[in-house]
Formats: C-alpha cells, structure tokens, sequence
C-alpha cells in the first residue's frame, strides 16, 4: 500500500444510517478500486446534514488523492451534494442549459412533465466534468480540489454502477495510472464453485502474477466470484487466465463476468431446445434462478419440486422399491428423476436434484451436503454426479443449485463435468 | 436530534474496504440504534491497518455517546480490535480463564481440539464486560472511555445480531435511556405488503403517535418492513399498533418479527397439513421460500412450475381451450390450476399463482404485473384474487410469491384476504 494511490467513499443518506435500507455502494467501489490499484482508507456512512457533510469531505479530501462521493443528488431539499461539494472545493454551482434540456426532453418522451424542482439537478460546480447517467435523472460529476479528485455519483446502485464503470473509470486511469493503462487492459472473468480462499491462493501462488505487474481484485456475489486482472502485459494477464483454466477447468473459469443461470439459458435459446428440472433438496431455487431471466419462457419447459417421496413416485414414477433400497438421495433416484422428466415431458433437456441440505437427515455414509445431479440430454445420455457440499442449508442449497445449471451445460456442450468443490 | 445521544459504528476488516464481502452491519445495527433513540453520526469502514483503526476510533470516542465496533475479533494477527480498544480505552488486555475453558469444551464437545491461536480470544480489557457469543467463538466486550461506552461485537452477521439483540441492548438502553425503557417497552411488529412509504405516513400521521414519546424505526428486508415502536407508555404502543392493524388489517400488520413462509409453515404444522404449489410467473419461488425452512418436508408436499401452457395442460389438466379463451393469466386458469392440485395430490391445501412478470407480455387489459393467485382448502374452497404489482420483473416476482404464502394462510385461517398493495 506504500505508493497505492489512497481513496476514501463517503456515502449521503439518513436512509442509510438509520438502516432503513442497504448500502451495496462500498462492496461494488471498493471492489473496483481495488482492481484500480486505490488504497481504500475509509468508507463512510453520514446523514443528510450539511455540517457533518462538510466535515467529512474536507476530511477526505485532505487524506485522499480520490474521494468518491455517492448519494445526494435528487430534487428534494435533503440532496446536499451539490452544494457541499462547490463549497469544499470552491467552486460556485452553475446551471448546465444542457443538461436541463435533455431532462426536459427525456421527461416529455415518457409524456410526462418536469417538476421545477428538478431544475437543481442541472446545477455543477464550476469546472467540474459532468458524467450522464443512462439509467436515471442525476449526473454526476467529477472534478479536483487540490491535489484531490472528486467524483459524486448518483445513489441508486443502478445508476451509480453504470456511470462508475463506464463514464469514471476512463476518466480516472489516465489521471492516476498512467495513460497506458486503459480498459483494454483489464480481463474480467467468474469463477464458479470454488472457495474464495481457494482462488486467493491460486492467484498468490501464480508465477506470471508474481512476475508481473499484474493486479487482481475480487467481488463474491452469492455463488460467483467475478474477478479482475488489471495493468501488467496483456500476455501476463492471458497467461494468469489461462493457468486459472488449467487448475479449475473451463466450466469453473470463464471470462466475462458470467451467471450461471444464463450461460445455460444461453446455450439453451441458441439451440432452441427446453430443460424440464426435477427438484428435491433445492425445492424449487434452480427453477427459480432460470425464471429471473425475461425471456425464459422460451427455453423452460416447466419443473417439478418433488420435495416429498411420495410425490417422486406419483410426479415421476420413481419406483417406491428404489426409493427404499437406494435412498433418496442416490445415484439411482436422481437417474431416475431424469429419466422420469425426460419420459413425461417434451424436454430436451433434463436436470435433477436430490440431496440432504440440513440440518437435520444426515447420516454417516450421507452426511449433510450430500448431493447427486443428474443431468439428461436426450440425443446424448446422462452426466451423474456426487457432490459434498460444506455450509448451512441455504448455502448447501444455493451451492447444489449452481451445480445443477452447470451439469445441464456440461451434458449440453459435451463437456467433462469437471465440479469438485 | 438536539437530545439524542449519539452514536458511531466502526467495521473493521479489509475483505470489506476492498470490496470482497457486503457490509450488513450498518443497515442492522443502524435501524436499531435508531430505535433505541440514538443519532447515528457516522458509520464507518475501515481495513486491518492499525494506524487508521486508531485515529478513527479516537475520533469516535470523542464524537460520539456510544460507539460499536464491529468485527476484528478473529484469532489472526489481522484482528485488531481488542488490542486497539485496550490502548484507546487505556484498558489493558488480560486473559479471561472463563472464557478459554469454554472455548475449550465447545471444541473439545464436536471432537476437536482448539489451536492455541485461539487464546487470543480470550484476551479481554480490564473492566469490560463479556457479552458471551452464543452462535460462534468470540466474545464480544462493553465498557467506557471517558464519557464513552464501546460496544465490540464481532463480525459474522448471525453472531453479531444475536449478541447485539440479546447482550447489548439490554445492557445499554439502561445507560442512556433511562432504567424505565427495558424491553418490555419495546413493540416489535411486521408490515407485509405494504410499501415502505405508505407505512411511514400512516406512523407519521398517526395521533397516537404523535401526543406520546413513542418512537419508531424500520428496517425493510426484502418483502416485509420489519417495525419497532420504543419508548412512552405500554398503552401509546399498542394503540399504535392496533391503529395500523385497523388501517391495514391482521393479515397484513402483525406482531413479532414474522416471515410469511415461516407463519404459513407454523399454521400447516400445526394441522398436520401438507400443501401442493403450482407456479407459473414465480416460476419455483413460492416452493423455495417455503423449502428454506428446515423440517419444510413435513408440510410441504411438492410443487409443478407449469411455466408454459403445456405444462399447465399436461401436469394439471387444464383445458387449452381455456388457456384460449380465458388466457393464462386469469381467475379460470388460476382456479383450475389450484383445483388440479387437489385432484393430483393428496395435499389438504393448494395454491397457484399465474400472472405476468414482464419485461415482455403486457397488454391493456392485463399490463405487466398483474397476477392471479387461488389458494384452495379442501374442506372449505376457494379464495381467488387479482393482483397488480408495480416493479420490476424481481418486484413482481417477489411480491405475487408473498401473496401466495399470504392468500394460502387466509384461506387456511378463514380469513379475510384484505392485500390490496
């Protein structure tokens, strides 16, 4: 951290100290600078009070090269961004004709009239860029106070997302890293089903990371971890990548930042062929993940929680008598499911779950975390696996679910199932 | 805010400034600090740097009437807070005997055998107080510097809102507001569907309210706002409540920090019922909010995702005529779908749900958003409801899924199914 450049988020809203909702600014920017080579010093949380707004920026701005500045700047009186920010670093608000046009024009398209309210959300500092937002009402801006970099960004994450990857980051780089390094020389990419720890130790360990000037940072989001290669040659963040794929195979490393849930509908729509899913333990979230996605209707057939015994034999004439011999959760009962599906519905595709998610059910020879998949392509035949899940039942739930949509993909593409976790 | 004391929370942990976790601590702690009565100043992130965790709490201790820190508590060489605290507290750190012989039974009670790493948990600062952590490993710690009182608590959110709920408040409300306000003088309640806004002008213009000293925070977790009405007198707080129970109805406004799938599960087991789902726009999420429950399998019997029109016809016999003629999204197919349900299985009770999540397939007549839900009991019948969502593909999905568990436990209870959103 000695010559990282320091950074600081500071972010405005009662809304958010009084916990009435959530702050995901700090994950999502912190994750980012970290990427960017930043030394996050501080993170803040204050309420819509000038005198502590005032203080904490002058704060930041005397111990950060780059404050971040989210939240405070809607219509209402409570959004004091603006006004703090031209106080601060001296720099008298004006009024951007501009972006008063297009908000006039953008109201009028939806047919709707602007409130002179929002005529505020048209005022700058003086000397500052103005970033547009894609997504909703409020630009940002970015600017300097001294030897600081200000840049305000609007509180909807939405919103703040889009503008920061794509209007602050260009503008940001150059200022701070060198003209050199620009997006072009950063690879995004997800690992799926592998423990953050794991793939922390893999990049430490990883030769071409040691001898480049390569930096990494890293972003859990439920069940995925989406991780960035920054600086460095683009031959030494190749290299990186693809030692990655050698290690975890190319169902668990793919580049781009990829869900699950949609490299399968993907591949499902290209293909124009439908899944029908057969769920035990999962009770329903695997159906659910592919169904978030608009659209799915086209490559979802339809699926069946047989969460009970008795509705795996009536829903999917799994023999009574193997429920009994194998048990429940076996390799011959989620054949069987698979098979099942594929026999009583038009699916091309085939997927099905069983598995002892916890706490309670466990045993010995299947503890908790026990899981077999099957996975169905008609044209083709089965992938069947045995998975052993670590955590709480949402997280044995959730993990099982994940492995699921990929057993569909690997049995669709033809690839080796290659899913230890 | 002139009166109130004031209050700092400080998360400490670079796994958060760099991105790599979601910090919930703000949200949680910050709702019922407002609660309690506290001004919440700052809330405040920070990495494993023990310069900076220094002059951050310094500054909070002479800022703020109480300050929580959170996180830091771990056996590593990164884990800050005790040694931090001791010095600011001017507390010097001695090992708690107590302490490490618990440590060492709980270990030695699931076979293992505790690293000697781990004494550093027992290290506590002279004066404190041990708040015992009934979740994980690491105690928490309360006492004063100056006018001060520090709050730590460690990070995992479980522990960390257990020990906050359980250990803190009752210790610090006596403190600070007075030895009449215990939590006896606490009304927790739970607002579902109803919108974050609607629920805060019906508290602001409550009379009730506004003649006594009763104060209110709210904290929205995804489908529910669960409420707190603290302080002023026993009856002030239940006229509230009643208040909001008149306005919104029991269904809707209940006491308790109640999660709609939990409630139905409750009313099921206690019946020794078993319910079938068939979704079609929740597409499995009904079933997996119901199957998060552990010990689910007793009550819920299994669910069909009848996604497309085939499947509506093939799993539940629905005519395609009337697919045809009354749509999929309609009172009809709704009821047909739930009365399929009974036929097929042996469950007591069934709900379907059909209705448009968009982005795609709106129309005049039924705009995205609108959803039909039947919920049927065999030995009473039917209620049948039409519903209109505002949102989001997400929002619609999540609220037509907490209508069903909703519109399932009215017809259960005989109640009226009083859910306009």
């Amino acid at each position: 951290m000695g010559d990282q450049p320091t950074s600081t988020i500071l972010s405005v809203g009662t809304e958010l100290t009084e916990g009435t909702i959530l702050n995901t600014h700090f994950r999502f920017i912190g994750a980012e600078l970290r990427g960017l080579g930043f030394f996050t010093r501080r993170a803040v949380q204050i309420p819509d009070d000038p005198d502590i707004f005032r203080r904490e920026l002058r704060a930041a701005v005397e111990s950060s090269a780059l404050v971040i500045v989210t939240g405070g700047l809607g219509p209402t009186s409570d959004d004091l961004t603006r006004e703090v920010v031209a106080e601060i670093c001296d720099a008298p608000l004006y009024f951007d004709e501009a972006i008063w046009d297009e908000l006039v024009a953008r109201y009028s398209a939806r047919g709707r009239q602007i409130a002179p309210t929002n005529r505020k959300q048209a005022l700058i500092p003086t000397g500052f860029q103005v970033l547009p937002n894609r997504v909703g009402t409020a630009p940002g801006f970015l600017g300097e106070s001294g030897e600081c970099m200000i840049l305000a960004l609007p509180g909807p994450p939405a919103e703040l997302e889009q503008m920061f990857l794509l209007e602050a980051i260009p503008r940001i780089q150059p200022h701070f890293l060198g003209a050199q390094e620009t997006s072009a020389s950063v690879l995004t990419a997800t690992a799926l089903m592998i423990p953050e720890s794991v793939l922390e130790q893999a990049l430490q360990g990883n030769d071409a990371a040691a001898k480049s000037r390569v930096r990494w940072s890293t972003r859990v989001a439920h069940d995925r971890i989406v991780f960035t290669l920054r600086g460095g040659e683009e031959n030494d963040r190749r290299r990186i990548f693809s030692d990655l794929v050698e290690r975890f195979g190319r169902v668990r490393v793919r580049e781009g930042d990829v869900v699950p849930s949609n490299s399968l509908y993907q591949v499902l729509k290209q293909r124009n062929e439908r899944i029908a899913i057969a769920e035990s333990c999962t009770g329903g979230l695997v159906s659910k993940l592919l169904t978030d996605i608009p659209g799915s209707s086209q490559v979802f057939w339809g699926s069946l929680v047989t969460y009970s015994n008795e509705s795996k034999t009536n829903l999917l004439q799994v023999p009574a008598d193997l429920l009994g011999s194998a048990g429940a959760v076996s390799a011959e009962v989620a054949s069987a499911m698979s098979e099942g599906l594929l026999r009583h519905t038009p699916a091309e595709v085939a997927v099905a779950v069983t598995g002892i998610a916890g706490p309670e059910g466990g045993s010995p020879e299947k503890p908790v975390g026990t899981v077999w998949i099957s996975a169905r392509y008609r044209p083709v035949g089965q992938l069947c696996k045995r998975f052993q899940f670590h955590g709480g039942r949402e997280a044995v739930r959730r993990r099982s679910a994940v492995a699921a949509l990929l057993l569909a993909e690997c049995v669709l593409l033809g690839l080796e199932a290659d899913l230890e976790y």
